[in-house]
């Protein structure tokens, strides 16, 4: 049996940092391929922040060329201020990939920590420890390049585990 | 003197349907250009309804080929998965002028009401029926259109009050 290769983007939005991070899933096979962070500059009209994680996942987009992309789930808390921000950021992080006809899975952050620590309530920590296991290569240059990881790790996992369940419902 | 013509798209975001309009300036001149509505299928993953509310906006944008845009400032309530949603639909309203290099001015409801009405308080009604006289070619086919001329038509009114301030200021 040949194994294809997917390539998969992780992406933590932020309107100040979007952390991204590219794995490639063979098989059983995780190897770490990219990661970073697009800053935009606070300083700057919104709409040019935008544009600047917009211009940041494009280069990232073209330079990996993902087959498949995830982001976390957001859960939305009383700042309202907060939230709006994260979701206009949001918007243009799964727009990017969109774009490219590329697929954004989207996995609650119990999940994520769920499948990378092992527990649901893990904190950063664990999860950067795990991530050195996982991906010994990877050194992320930010915490929220670290989480891109976590996540694109997360669709790794649950795509493969969505195939296992069609191969034994087809045996 | 000579007055340049001045095109404006006003926005009116929304993750379901997002409203446009657009206005050429000449002088104290409004001229209604065109207006409608971008909707997005319920039923489809989160990226791809963003992708919907882009690709509409691109065509609007290469259509009308804008000189400047604007949208209304979101102010967040309590609904904190509403104001996810709108963010979201809002991040790439205004990523798609900013990706032609357009500016994307930001207005106040308030401002938006007290420009076309006179009242900062003045209901969905009202806004019609001032839009019939300041535009009596326009038949926004959804409130969202009505409201995308309104902001449009404001920033009509506040770039010109900004033009008028600085030749006095010159004077």
């Amino acid at each position: 049996m040949i194994s294809r290769t997917i390539r998969i983007l992780g992406i933590d939005p932020g309107l100040r940092r979007t952390g991204w991070g590219v794995i490639d899933v063979e098989g059983n096979r995780l190897i770490f391929v990219g990661c970073g962070t697009v800053l935009s500059r606070e300083n700057l009209p919104l709409s040019e922040r935008l544009l600047a994680i917009h211009e940041g996942l494009v280069r990232v987009v073209s330079e990996h060329r993902p087959l498949e992309a995830a982001v976390e789930q957001t859960f939305v808390n009383k700042d309202g201020a907060g939230t709006l921000k994260l979701g206009q950021a949001r918007g243009v992080a799964m727009l990017v990939p969109a774009m490219s006809g590329i697929s954004v899975a989207e996995y609650a952050p119990n999940l994520v920590k769920k499948t990378v620590v092992g527990a649901g309530h893990a904190d950063k920590n664990q999860i950067q420890v795990m991530l050195k296991i996982l991906l010994p290569k990877a050194a992320p240059p930010t915490p929220d390049a670290a989480d891109a990881l976590a996540i694109a790790i997360t669709h790794a996992h649950h795509r493969q585990s969505a195939m296992l369940m069609r191969k034994v419902a087809g045996a």
